[in-house]
């Protein structure tokens, strides 16, 4: 039996309620100048508190030496193992701006690139267009239908834009048409198997179409396609933990993957007090809370060390008006560290603190990395987070007799 | 390879014998008052020595979150993994009351329940009938014979008993009657397979039988069965570790265990002392002793925090007789969390003390939660505790060469 199935037969339905704060990015490393992360130079007396009342411990969100991107530290975050429930590039990326995929539809990934009079391509990001310069060429796209299928462009940042296939019998194994280098051509699209033919004749149009439309707007005059993907289907958290969920988040990729598990997604303005005051609203209402900061990561990826403590201490100084909410069930964490050192996501572990009447409570006094690592709840994998803020919730059953 | 089959590569026979001394329930949460647990509270000087001198960690039964029954428990203590090798709950409720299963004998768990005149359940459990009056009612129905299939009424407790149907042919994949709610009929029993036709027949037809020889018998005047199952078949852990096995329990459920998994199972008193004596009387005979402690799970689902402490104690109090044997190999754990607070079994992880003359010491001096924490072993899975003691007894060849 995997783990999903076996909390899925013990998991009931109780009025109890927790709260997953998700610090994007939390973790760090030590500053050359004073060897401490940005957790440990952030000023948290909240945080701390609770990490002396509840557990602690560090979690891998895939497995020791793994960088996750957003989608699988997030999914191990909700329990679903990331290396069996994947998403495609396509749709990650339409989830990023909202589109509202729907069933049956196919998204790739796209960039504006620059071809040469051979048709080799010479830049794979058409010198970095500018989001405008990508708005008004997706425009000239978008709308396009072909044999029957309807095309939706839109734009992403920059050179990148997403085409979203909408007809019937579409499936997205056929294969990418970007060479990932230049001095090539753009290869040709080729189904992967014989039902994905459809599917590779009409890339393949398309791809054609967007070469004449663009041919007068260089650098931008040609496309490349990839990540052809659909919207999988996963169990909700729902029909796995009785739950009736709900995430606070500003980012649309986080919004996207909260609804692929099956929460609903509350409107909120997207600063920390907003998310914090969205959850106090809506909080008679579900019994599961998925609260997501941005700023963290954000902050590590442009390699600001000083801004990402100020946004930790901007969310400790708004820990109270959660914590008077008295839920049964309160998890601090990320989905993976951005150290601002390394500029971007790592493998690091995360720390972690789960705080319920039910928790055995360990010797740490502190949320950080360093304090963690002699917490109670050990290393372990996220996607065993569920399973435990579910037990500390007491709405999960007896495994056996 | 599964983790079994690579044990049974490697296992060797050798004079050397461990001794596997399991405290039920012995993991707790803390005292409000003193912010110790059962196990921190209770004063226990030989476990801290042995504490000092082994070393220490912490296990999970089956994974982080969930909590376990008895069966599970014991099955990952043995090395079996619980989500693997399971026990159906007609089997496990035979073996509780001793009941010597043959192979093919299909038992069933079932409850006096009380049916009004339109034949709706209005108590599934007959007012909770004494054990006394279930004796007698179980005695009505024992020995019947429907179409050469020999039933065995079996009184457990209170309005609990066990049927077992001996005859040629049976097979246990049929469903449920017990409908585990009131207000409706009890279910037909169906056959889940069509090899379990004969069965569901023959479940029926008792049903039928019972409830006209129970007419007069209100409030105890219908029966409901669920968990049909059969002795499941383990390779014993003669055949996995080339162990010579013997279990001293004083309940039944726990002999019946470690039967299923090949020990020999020593006639024994019940008490603390008397089974400490047992292991003495027997100990030149066996190469493994499991040997197991009740009352501390009963103390703690009674929610009686100060007799758990004492019972823990009594333990303590009883090891050098043990120790004086210098077993190669001994290992304190338990088989889950059983915490007064709760007054049921736990998700919380045990604590686990290994001493041998080969264990590599860590700077734990105290068999508690929270010290062992900080231990050598570190946190794992109850399932490689086996694999460390026979490690420990230079029972294990080198893997690979």
């Amino acid at each position: 039996m995997d783990s999903l199935n076996l909390i899925k037969d013990i998991s009931k339905p109780s009025p109890t309620k927790i709260v997953l704060l998700v610090i994007d990015g939390v973790g760090g490393l030590p500053s050359p100048k004073t060897g401490k992360t940005e957790l440990e130079t952030a000023d948290t007396p909240n945080l701390d508190q609770l990490a002396t009342k509840g557990t602690c411990g560090l979690i891998d969100p895939v497995s020791r030496g793994i960088t996750p991107g957003s989608a699988p530290g997030h999914l191990a975050l909700f329990g679903y193992d990331p290396l069996s429930f994947s998403i495609g590039r396509g749709v990650l990326e339409a989830m990023g701006i909202d589109f509202d995929l729907k069933p049956g539809d196919i998204a790739a990934r796209g960039n504006f690139c620059t071809v040469d009079e051979a048709g080799l391509v010479i830049d794979r990001r058409a010198g970095r267009i500018s989001t405008e310069k990508c708005t008004k060429l997706c425009q000239l796209l978008d709308g396009l239908v072909i044999e029957g299928v309807k095309l939706f462009v839109c734009p992403v940042k920059e050179h990148r834009f997403i085409t979203v296939f909408r007809g019937k019998g579409l499936t997205p194994e056929v294969s990418d048409s970007d060479p990932q280098q230049v001095g090539v051509a753009p290869r040709v699209i080729t189904a992967l198997n014989p039902q994905a033919d459809m599917m590779a004749a009409i890339a393949a149009q398309f791809i054609a179409q967007a070469r004449t439309i663009l041919s007068k707007h260089h650098p931008a005059n040609m496309v490349l396609l990839r990540g052809f993907s659909q919207r999988p289907h996963f169990s909700t958290m729902g029909e796995i933990y009785k739950l009736k969920p709900a995430a606070i988040a500003g980012y649309p990729m986080y919004r996207g993957l909260a609804k692929l598990v099956g929460m609903q997604v509350l409107e909120t303005g997207a600063s920390i007090k907003e998310e914090f005051a969205t959850l106090k609203q809506n909080y008679t209402d579900y019994d599961f809370f998925f609260l997501h900061i941005k700023g963290t990561d954000s902050a590590g990826e442009d390699g600001d060390f000083d801004r990402k403590v100020r946004i930790i201490e901007e969310v400790d100084d708004a820990l109270p008006s959660l914590t008077s909410l008295e839920p049964d069930v309160i998890v601090v964490t990320g989905d993976h560290s951005t150290p601002a050192l390394l500029k971007g996501h790592s493998w690091h572990p995360l720390p972690i603190l789960l705080y319920s009447k039910w928790c055995r409570p360990d010797r740490v006094g502190e949320f950080s990395e360093s304090a963690c690592i002699f917490g109670g709840l050990g290393r372990f994998p996220a996607t065993q987070i569920m399973p435990l803020a579910m037990a500390n919730a007491l709405k999960l059953n007896k495994f056996g007799a």
